[in-house]
């Protein structure tokens, strides 16, 4: 038989969905290629269209999204895109979905409710999905929500690196703004060099009736510079109320740092009227102008980003960019 | 051993999203039975949360939504819920979902496209759904994309009913407004008594270039009254244009007749200016006071989903409500 | 560690079950390469045996099958030839499938009905294959039913530009045979040059008892030449009715144009004796020289398969094949 | 709320396929009940069709099928009717094959053969059945390929009551064809009280070049009564071949035992003219007259098979009917 | 047709492994049944057979398992029960794991860590188990590993109300011995009355080489009662180590409080020399006499399993046994 | 756009579970290469923690495992090593386990019987297998457990060369222990020279009330060196009354062959002292010094397995190393 035999090139295709695609531009900028092509647009009832202007046959194809407000249709596409993907032949899909959406559903807190971090884990297996990536996920153990690989990625190392540069470390106490982030501000307190932790505690003297919940701090916070962390600020509720909490308790400054500025309003304006001296973001989600302030800085996720694509494009180690984590 | 036993009972839950309640309200006043209480919010980021008030557990539960836009944002809330109830041990899940979401996007027209309403099916699966009831699905192919029970309901015989009282039989032609749905104008024209067929054709001489594309009715229809039926009518304009084609030819009326009413903008105003003598939809999908206007009939669907969930939930027989095709 | 490794080749297996191996011997022929040896043979009682006679292991496999009668037969060898080659760890496994097995059962059109050829899909994933081919699918939303690629190849350009040599455009009618397939037509009719479009239709009068059925055609045809076209043709019955219709409507001439000659009894002779002036159909199913009649064209779909195979092979475009559509 | 609930009754349906309806017959009389009405024909090109003539939906059903020559046609009769009932809501769906089709290709016995017998009990899976029933599997180990309840019902006991009416047991030896069905010999002649066990062996003499194979019989058989057992009979040649052999070697007598009577050609006339005394087989397949000859016994299985039914369909134990054996 | 029909009755099975009898016993007596008989024992080579010894057809089976050392082995058990009903034709299967298995593995903490608490969920869904109920999860998110109903039980309000009889509540601080259970000791604060919380804090002065990693208390705890509370005590280092701090701290008193006594050597000697004035624990795991100490207390989780098995029996609500959460 | 591409280079990863280090060892020298750094320990309470040394991504990985006590421990550690290596990007996985767990349990003897031997099967997929390596399976329908390619390799050939050595071969017959294995027994007997068979006999007469049962010899042996073959010998129970029961039948001699040294107690005393001229196994299973005694040969898997594994990397053929026998 006159074998016909064919070398195997590996090709690598990047798409941007249409929620953030400044930074799907700069991974791919970051990487020294150019996104793929893709026709996606939104019918007049909100089905949405999308199609990859050129062949993604045998293709290791990374599919980035972002998911701020109004996430649930960044989501579908997302989705759609993943099975037009599936259906022409790629030859692995990985997700890359930098704030991973409903990762806050991670469990029932209450009878009844539902699981939507994991929901959405299986949504991405059965639209196609062989792998994904986020940044920082809010617990852990969403990535044991997929069957399949999930590269990890950890923004603190970035943030960290900034936030060293603004303060010295002796007088220094990591405060997490609630009791679920300890864990995380202990990481934090590690990586800053073995600083003092702190957490804000929501108490509710149950006995006494109609006796309104108070806010108290448990640690050493009192003349030091805090760095009040999260994975997330939403509405900026919470953090805003560690600040003021921090401040009356002594704190001489508050730095806030977070991996995902998903900024629904008001935060902008609470986070600029609180009292931190900064404000530390990544780009995971777009911070458009209009919500931008004068004490916030934002951080570029994608060379991070890009670095751990290449290394999963060229079969190399993403444990190796966080000295043995992920 | 003393043996526990439990005579077992199938208990009904009719649950609603929150795209079209009083569709749901209407279905549990003709069921005789009142919507399950539910907690459904939005976060502020657009994450949706989803929570029934009472236990589910051993229930046979039917998760009503309907899919106007913004269409993602309902899809992804009746699969949250569908969620919420598998882990609440409900014992049978069906989606009720009128109007199916992406049905259009059923095939690949070109390559590299997804096949959107294939997704579809196989979210509700994960999400957990066990059936699926809709009705007049774009293509009845759909049904196959589900790997499970389908309840295909029909509109047609509601919808003719009405035209009948409206028209004599005698003059009448059934019209497709383009070659796709003209297998469907048979079934019309035998459920108004054998009458004659017509279609509007788009047709493009392919070999003069730059020649506009005209279109044509094949078939009689000079003064007659003609019936342009389509599934849906999104933002009007090919049915606006059939009717204007309709009338060129020497229709001598037109009556508009769909099932699912997406009415996305500009369609109201183009329907109430069309020249059609009536439209006469469904309410498969809301259609507020703000998208109304005079000739416009919206039929109420509620009465033929609850006796097909009343068959359903008795174990009766869906094909008994549609003379044996279901 | 002193490492192992290997660099990849893709090889292709191309084997070919028992019902029409002149179909696959052309293609192997089309490719410059030799259709892979196998033993295949019934045992007594029906039951199938299939081995490959050289290892598949690593390889790109893909398994020609045509389905003529006994359709089931066939269908099942493929299943086994599959099952055996996931075993033998192919790498790869495309099933090529010319004429779909029961693409006609696509939908229930009553109740209880099976859907068939989501079945056949779902056969197919469960065997083992991971993408399927095949050419001119019954409706386009077979598609979806397998989850994941189906490279669906056209024979309409084949025909049509077989059918441009044998009359010229000016006068030509596309004539769909029934209302389900005018989509179809339409298709046929741009292809041709934006030429006009008919149908044949069968109506029932059914507010008058038992008067028979009558057909008529929609459309301009009288003193033109008819391109009567259909997917397939079975026993033929319809389409040579449709060629009586047309001539007695005044037709001037009619060619039949088909893909899938399946020609069970008695359609070579019906065809032979309708009146058409040509019947021209492809080689997706055997037709033996017992079914053959005077003015009867068998196109070859081989160069057509062949291509497509290379493409996917070589992770080229199969798209490209078509203009952008597949 | 007022709350709608519906009291569970679990209602029986038995269908059957074409292949063998008087055994579907016999089950259902003794049952008491009477077959479920069924549509099934076979369109021209050999697609099968099948469809409920009453609803399912809710009830618990077994569809019975025997699958003779031409056995693929059986089986996929089988499977589409499972599909038509899985989308037609039944609530169970048990697969009733007395004689499971391809049984015999039970392992890899070369490599890249395939292993059919695992790809049935997919393939039934796939389709929707929820549970299988069948009568003296090849090999026990089929059970393990289902992926849930298997209710192996054995023939052993029908056909050793049988025999011990016809022969005294103080001198038999229960003979096995080959090496493969020593275990199950054993079975035999623990079951007619303890007696001897033999077995023919075919002897090559791989040392000798061109030797040609001898059969010859381990074990005591001289001036005894053997009874000579096998699952199924085929062509019949390995047993007609060991009668020979047998009474060769100076057994007394031969009496043929086998559960299935495949019977291909030309498997009656071999065993008319072996020299046996009596054939004796059960009615797992069709056995018609063509078929039948003078010293041939049938027996029903179907009194077994109902019993089993009727245990699974009000939850009593399939076990019990075999002395804790299943 | 004279139908069979069958009134359906759910009947209970509750089984238990080898590992905890004890536990099985007190829950089948909790619910006034007995436990079904079972053989289970060890092949020599450590392979493990289970049989029930009654029919368990069509029944709702609990199978009860506790996971001490050599923990493979009780959940190798559990797997095999939960195989062989499912075989056997149980309805419904709901694994009962008090102690979830590799629950503190569930999480990548580096890269290419197995994340085993979700293989474990997987490897019960793979056997067959439809629902898992277990108390105390390490994180509430192994909820979410499970593709299906989890019922988690809550213990801390069996241990909160036996704390509440030993000690007031005016001069209580909650501790969590490290910073990963402060939200779990906020839980217990709230259900103590609102108490004060703190956290033991390993703390690395990174930035100093060679300097020991120290151990201080964030929180007020100095003469006040500390409650010190984990989900598990495994070798009891972490726990023993947070009393001596607390002690060193100025604390007055420290009751120990844990859900599951792991008691790994050396544990118990630990514990019973740490300085606590108590030890309280459940039963969740077996505690022997030999790990016994003075003052340890343990507390039946029996009567909380035997509810939620009532609940989910009976179609109830687990949720209401916690107040709305579950 | 500036394409990014990467040729694709197939990289070995040997892993070695800590059942069986030496022979992993010798296998990873016959390969040339060494094993993958692998970090695994257990827990206190018996949970295992494995995590590869380097990077896996995109490797094509062999997870070696041995299975003697304690079984279930190294079957947990083979699937949890799969997990891990699946998390991390592993690009195939085969896991290679000489002697398969639970083989013997490959069939329901009883009702309400697990079929362990299939829970295994789907427990590797589960985890994240790809394909199966194994010896000697009890029964070769094993492979069909598995959804996936099984490399079945034989160790008959290797011992049968060595007996060949040892023995003439025209006064040898293969005896079987059992009627279970006569059908290897003929593997054998083909393999030495198409030599005689027999097989060991454990008759019950049960029409004599509480006579006990007996052993018998079925075939000649008198006066002949027998080979007494079997897959496993676990306790020797079996094996050694079989050559008790050959001796006083006359045997002149025999020696035993078998592939897995289960040697679980008191195996090595019985082997040792019950007359056996020489005891042959290979080193599927650990055998430490303990269990060896005066007459054991133990010959080496290892470069059976090295090949198979070359073969499997390179894309070769399995088969090749059998004769066509797989």
């Amino acid at each position: 038989m006159s074998e016909l035999s064919h070398t195997v090139d590996k090709k690598l295709v990047l798409t941007s969905g249409r929620a953030h695609p400044e930074l799907a531009q700069e991974i791919a900028e970051a990487l020294g290629t150019e996104l793929a092509p893709v026709s996606a647009y939104d019918f007049a009832n909100g089905e949405i269209y999308v199609r990859s202007g050129e062949s993604v046959r045998g293709k290791d194809c990374f599919v980035i999204q972002s998911h701020p407000a109004p996430l649930n249709n960044w989501l579908m596409e997302q989705l759609i895109t993943v099975d037009s993907l599936k259906r022409a032949s790629a030859r692995r899909i990985t997700v890359v979905s930098p704030f991973y959406p409903y990762a806050r559903q991670d469990k029932k807190g209450r009878g009844r409710e539902p699981i939507t971090a994991r929901l959405v884990a299986d949504l991405y297996k059965t639209a196609g999905a062989d792998r994904i990536m986020s940044v920082d996920l809010h617990t852990a153990q969403i990535q044991g929500f997929f069957d399949g690989p999930v590269d990890h990625l950890m923004a603190i190392p970035l943030l960290a690196d900034y936030i060293r540069t603004r303060v010295g470390s002796d007088n220094i106490t990591v405060v997490s703004p609630d009791t679920g982030r300890v864990r995380v501000a202990e990481q934090w307190a590690d990586r800053l060099g073995g600083v003092p932790l702190a957490f804000v505690h929501k108490s509710r003297d149950l006995t006494v009736p109609n006796k309104a919940e108070s806010k108290t701090v448990v640690g050493e916070i009192e003349g030091r510079t805090c760095v009040l962390i999260d994975d997330m600020i939403d509405t900026g509720g919470t953090i805003a109320g560690a600040v003021r909490v921090l401040k009356e308790a002594g704190a001489k400054d508050v730095i806030i740092a977070a991996t995902h500025a998903v900024f629904s309003d008001p935060a902008s304006q609470r986070l600029a009227e609180c009292g931190a001296r900064e404000v530390v973001v990544t780009n995971t989600l777009p911070v458009p102008p209009s919500k931008r302030f004068a004490n916030l800085t934002v951080l570029s996720i994608a060379p991070l980003i890009a670095r751990a694509i290449k290394e999963v494009f060229e079969d190399g180690s993403v444990t190796s960019l966080f000295d043995g984590r992920a």
